[in-house]
């Protein structure tokens, strides 16, 4: 996923006035300085940096937000679509969303802006919509549904919430500032209101921009490294597992999302020990290594044993359950943090937003959870309480508009 | 306020490195390219900055948190203390709780840290210690309130709701990055859970760190310039309103808040016209230049009349309703912002998680507020939905505890 900004500004003049004053050799902490305030030397320049003008381009083969190296906020709105809203009348929605997502990724207000001056910070922005099973009834188009997207069956493991569950259309908001992301959201579900009602909003949150080097696999809100295995956007192997080739043609170069929301169990877990969290997935808690290997990214080794004899990552554990052989079906994750206000009785109410997208969801996502339902040392401490599936249509060329090759 | 960073480290010295390779006069453009993806150029060498190591010092004569740039997130939780939670216990959750943020400020994992690996990422936390009018009679200590700390008389704009209002003890924890608050909130919740009950969280954001530069004033979510008018941090107008330096002893060098849950009536904002809603605050909206100035710091002109003799700021604007002429009687605002899921209908939840910071409410806050109250234009599109009131104790040292001159 490619990024640009869109103009040169005036700090960027200040900060590089700031490093040129050390000039030489001493550049590279110059550099630093200007992103500090150092109580020991003086006051920088500039402290800042050009992340909120950073655009990620709207139009193209592929929505963006998928393969976009994940941005800090997110919030996930489900849409229920109103009685009579037909295919029509999705075009129109679909034209008018289109338009505003194309206007506020690139840091321009959207038409009738309530707040056109919060979309001069874009942050990455990415508006990314996705067609529940529903959708596709209400235009009349049920042949044209994948027939995968369908809600996922239940499992032993779920304790689902109906206030978490479902939807005929996906709003995914994600960028790396929370007014960016609140902002956006507002002004799509206020273009939605005359044709469909909110049904659940899910707001999740990664490391801030800056906070760490944009290559780190982050931990997760139970201290996980969380992504390690994952395909790597920009690869083959990615391009391969992500994005839809078979089924109906109008999806093609389109992908699936399956949204899970998952509750940590954070009072038994928090009170786990180290050895216990690590046997559970099958990597270690300091460094997200395979408790096979010695560092982040060497392969898992399901066969190595131990001195008695039994398997040093545990066929139970999470890691092993959900590992798959073929890159062809493979899926990618692209969670969130959630974190609730907790109980009176300060019970946390946190977990993932768990996102996951697939060329096809039986042939990758099913198979993955049906494996992780029936026996993953990790179901002692995380418990599915929403679900919902959604077709995520290919992205488009300027002057179109998404799911212009179902709807149009 | 100061921040320093820990300890060097090794993204250090690929920033070095890439901005190094450049060097000489191409040393500022360097330091630009290392935070930027671009389609057009090379990868960056590294792509990030050290906002998440920055550290603000615990220890001081004033608590943290305040006088602090305000970061991006916060969680303002108020505890309510259970049954028989005398002084004695009282001085056992303070020390218990001076502790865990002392370390976790500081980027080292609180004791019993159930997720020790996610308080590596300091990102500037501050955690800021509130106690309620109700913390005072628990304790014993009727005679130490200071007299103006009590719940705030009704206001005939005022529409609590009881679940956003008291509070026996705050916790104000404020991070540049969202999964250090929650990790933070986390232990702080765990270890208050044998003394208090979670009596209300709000959380609140602001535009993301390194999203514009550290200098500007920021908009809200109704998209207006909002803290312009501040006493300026480090400032001895700030000190002489800010820090409490009569009435009892033990609150000299801290501090009272006063905390508004105020809706933003969004629905009727987004639909009002620029001439309107600069009219009902006194300044525009383009930049936040008072209507008889040119630039965002001019001060107000509240005698400038238009061509019709009228005031060009009106007197029932929001800046000259607000303003007062003594620097003595001026409050620090360190607002946040709020966005709950919508209603159904589109209808938004959102709105400024209003801190106000003075020496004392009744001297301060009280007089502004009645102003307010009694005719505001902006009051048409703001509402107060929630209120507490917290005396904020001194900083302490090395060894102390944040409230030991009242609890000692
Ligand atoms: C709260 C819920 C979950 C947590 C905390 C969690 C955590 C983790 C962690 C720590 C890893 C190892 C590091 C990595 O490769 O990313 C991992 C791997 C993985 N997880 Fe999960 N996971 C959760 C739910 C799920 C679900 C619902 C699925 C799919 C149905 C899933 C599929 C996978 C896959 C495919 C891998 C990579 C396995 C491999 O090939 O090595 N996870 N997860
Ligand atoms: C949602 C509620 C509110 C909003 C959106 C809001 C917005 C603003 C804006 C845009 C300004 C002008 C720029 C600036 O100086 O910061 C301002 C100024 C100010 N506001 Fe508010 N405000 C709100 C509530 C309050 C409340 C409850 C108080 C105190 C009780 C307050 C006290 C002040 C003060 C003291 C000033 C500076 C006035 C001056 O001396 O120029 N505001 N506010």
């Amino acid at each position: 996923m490619t990024e640009r900004t869109p103009a040169p500004v005036s700090r960027r003049a200040l900060l590089t006035g700031g490093a040129l004053t050390v000039g030489g050799a001493l550049a590279g902490a110059a550099a630093v300085a200007a992103v500090r305030r150092d109580a020991a030397g003086p006051a920088p320049v500039s402290s800042t940096v050009d992340y909120g003008l950073q655009v990620v381009p709207f139009h193209g083969e592929h929505q963006a937000g998928i393969e976009t190296p994940a941005q800090a906020h997110a919030a996930f709105v489900a849409l229920t679509l109103g009685a009579g809203v037909d295919r029509e009348a999705l075009g129109r929605l679909m034209r008018l969303l289109t338009d505003d997502a194309a206007r506020l990724t690139q840091g321009t207000a959207a038409l009738a802006d309530g707040q056109p001056e919060l979309a001069a910070v874009p942050a990455r922005l990415t508006v990314t919509f996705g067609f529940g099973p529903g959708l596709f009834d209400a235009a009349g188009l049920a042949a044209k549904r994948p027939e995968s997207l369908q809600q996922l069956p239940p499992f032993g493991i779920d304790k689902l919430q109906p206030q978490w569950c479902g939807g005929d259309l996906l709003l995914q908001i994600c960028a790396d500032d929370p007014v960016t992301v609140a902002h956006a959201q507002r002004m799509l579900v206020k273009d939605a209101r005359a044709f469909a009602a909110v049904r659940w909003v899910q707001r999740g949150f990664r490391r801030g921009r800056g906070m760490q080097d944009d290559g780190v696999t982050q931990r997760n809100i139970l201290g996980q490294v969380d992504g390690t295995a994952n395909p790597q956007p920009g690869t083959d192997v990615f391009a391969g597992a992500v994005w839809t080739d078979d089924g109906p043609q109008w999806l093609h170069g389109g992908t699936t999302l399956v949204l899970r929301r998952i509750r940590a169990e954070l009072e038994t877990w928090d009170a786990a020990d180290t050895v216990g969290k690590e046997f559970a997935v099958g990597r270690r808690l300091s460094d997200g290594a395979p408790l096979t290997g010695r560092t982040e990214h060497d392969p898992l080794d399901l066969q190595a044993k131990n001195a008695n004899g039994f398997p040093v990552i545990s066929e139970f554990s999470h890691a092993a359950r959900a590992h798959v052989l073929s890159d062809r079906q493979r899926i990618f994750r692209r969670p969130y943090n959630y974190d609730e206000a907790p109980a009176a009785d300060g019970t946390a109410d946190a977990g993932l937003i768990f996102a996951a997208y697939q060329r096809d969801i039986a042939r990758q996502f099913l198979p993955i959870q049906r494996n992780l339902a029936e026996a993953d040392l990790l179901n002692d401490w995380i418990t599915p309480i929403g679900s919902a599936v959604f077709a995520v249509p290919p992205g488009c060329a300027a002057g179109g508009w998404i799911g212009q090759g179902l709807l149009g």
